[in-house]
């Protein structure tokens, strides 16, 4: 049975979210419609981008996303579907994709060119839903759209190097449920940096030196928890998806505050990592499994 | 496979959702279920009424709605089902069909006559969702209920029309995600008044002379994007609803504003539509493909 | 078709909730995946035992309950899988099912030990999907475990009864969508104490004589609707998963307020029931059928 994920910035309340669902059903009686996400800030490109990257690859492969956000054609803004990866998506052009596509090239793209059957003010629904169900039912991208070759790229969406690479600045790029702190900067772009050297992260007035790979690797049980005070703590570690994440431990954004609150970090703001000139033993730095 | 939609006030959190559909697959293994939203206002009529008779239509034919807003059985609030446009909705008889029901006459009212078995102080659990699944088996509606020929109505939720019909007064009956103000106002009816006149609409101090179809319909997409000024703007529209529309261009409630925050316009507050006395062309007022 | 629930507290924005649904549908094409809840308060384990507590027990037999609360596997919060009432959990040990497992004695619980195999800061990703996908396929828990005999107790849950049994102080456990005010009294506890004697509720400086079984039968229905002023009205029910819950007719706290912003009752305040030292008729004190 085919799968389609939902993407959006309706919110849960107006009926957009459902009626997605009704055309769809009506279209498809027998199909999985998986919602992954109708929170995402409206028309904000970068966190649509971060959620779908974070999400679809748990999906197998040949599921169908459709991406609502900011989605309303106009000369500037065409639709396109999407082959990368074993999955389809279905968007605006708007720089959603190109955050994954820079680092997974495309099997194909097309400039969706079914509007002329179609005047519509609420293209989710009525274009990006046939498409779908076109390519749920077996349909090839070629008879929905005209290959392109390129997409229109996501601004200021990846971090910056100096020249001497002893510096990475990047940006806070999404703040999480608990109010986790999630920076542009992804592991494997830090470790192609470090080549082993020590570090220092820094976030307004705060420093790190060290990035774990668990939450509770701060905690140590050796104390009885009684006289523990962990919660409340910061630290860095690089998160599920592998992005660099500044975290409060067992935070809460509404009671005891997270390190959005707590270190006033919000989307955009800097977070830089500046690397000492000598090179060390790196595997002492980022705390694989916890033990250190 | 039947369908059956919810929509109620139960919010997202508590387990009130989740139980309703255990119950659903307790008694129906073989049911999509499809959450229409559950983020109505608490006890919010006119909202519920708003959202379901938005969604409904774009499902298939021969799906049920439960409907769960103030659905507490008591001398004055009966249950009901109603057939309407081949679709089922089970609910309490507190005038949220009505607005639909203005619009389409419906096939068939039963009040329903089963609460006899069932003692209960959750009737979505233990008497909409019998219901529900009796008719996705199905049943017909004389089996749980006795034809009944007419329900409550709902209260102002018409627009005014003076008796020379040279204005309309609406009220906001919605405020989406995006605090876009959606006014009681449906297109037909505008239309039906306006008759080919010029028209001012009013919400508070601000006047507009244009409706549009879509929102970028504003963006004069001659002038480069980087020198361009559209977020913000104001504008009205006819939604994909057909409903009379307040909106800001991108706009964000929690950011940048919108047009319920920034005209300070909340429900039940009038918007008012005045008509010239002489008759133009109407077509060059409704901006019908975006290219006026 | 299995059924899967998921209770968490990824929230509704972030990428979890719907990244773990891929990996479900990765694993197992058909299945029903219901969301129980996602908005749990971060780390709040007695908000997340009270909501599956209450929506298990709707769902068939055989049905696999995923609970992704505070779930970061760490030498004293091992992973579990459960056996209870015919249904199946996986979780952390951290005290969730211990609110469940009061009431009815599971039939099995192990210590989930795939864990060497699976190196992971998402557990509820990588371990609870492959835990209950095992499941799901008619697996045994022997296999995903090894048996324990105890789990570790939620703190503070029960509520306290003097030594001469004249008083109850219970606490408050969950805010609900509509303000109410819910308890930790359930309502067989409540009358093994009482034995038909009269009591008085205390809550801050309110008082209550009566427990009520629906919410509206507080309302006079001889009195013309227009005269009525019951919304906004304080009473007392036992709610529909059996709890001792402080309500107010017709709230909604975002404007008419609520049982909690009224009352100034949060989480772990103080409810108390005093009896009096005479038995009396006790069923004229709860209102069975809203008739008294």
């Amino acid at each position: 049975m085919a799968i389609i994920t939902l993407t959006s910035d309706f919110g849960l309340k107006d009926h957009f979210t459902g009626a997605t669902k009704g055309a769809i059903y009506s279209e498809l009686p027998d199909v999985n419609i998986v919602d992954i996400s109708h929170n995402v800030s409206p028309f904000s490109i970068p966190e649509a981008a971060y959620i779908i990257q974070n999400a679809y690859s748990s999906f197998p492969e040949g599921t169908i996303h459709i991406i609502g956000i900011d989605s309303e054609i106009n000369p500037e803004n065409k639709h396109i579907a999407v082959k990368l990866d074993g999955h389809y998506f279905i968007c605006a052009n708007n720089g959603i994709m190109s955050m994954i596509c820079s680092e997974i090239v495309p099997e194909k793209i097309v400039e969706i060119n079914i509007h002329d059957k179609i005047q519509t003010s609420f293209p989710v629904l009525d274009v990006f839903v046939k498409v779908a169900c076109h390519i749920a039912r077996g349909g090839t991208l070629d008879v929905v759209g005209k290959t392109i070759n390129s997409i229109k790229p996501i601004k200021n969406i990846e971090p910056f190097v100096n020249d001497d690479k002893t510096q990475i600045v990047g940006s806070v790029i999404y703040i999480d449920n608990y109010g986790n702190v999630v920076t542009n900067i992804k592991r494997s772009f830090f470790e192609s940096v470090q080549k082993g050297r020590d570090f220092e992260i820094s976030a307004r007035n705060y420093k790190f030196k060290k990035i774990h790979l668990k939450y509770s690797d701060i905690v140590n049980f050796d104390i009885p928890a009684e006289k523990r005070q962990d919660e409340g703590r910061k630290l860095v570690v690089f998160n599920s998806g592998g992005f660099l994440e500044i975290s409060v431990f067992k935070s809460n954004p509404s009671t005891v505050g997270s390190a959005s609150t707590l270190l006033g970090l919000g989307i955009m703001d800097a977070v830089s990592v500046n690397f000492s000139a000598s090179s060390v033993i790196a595997k002492s730095q980022i705390a694989l499994d916890g033990r250190i």
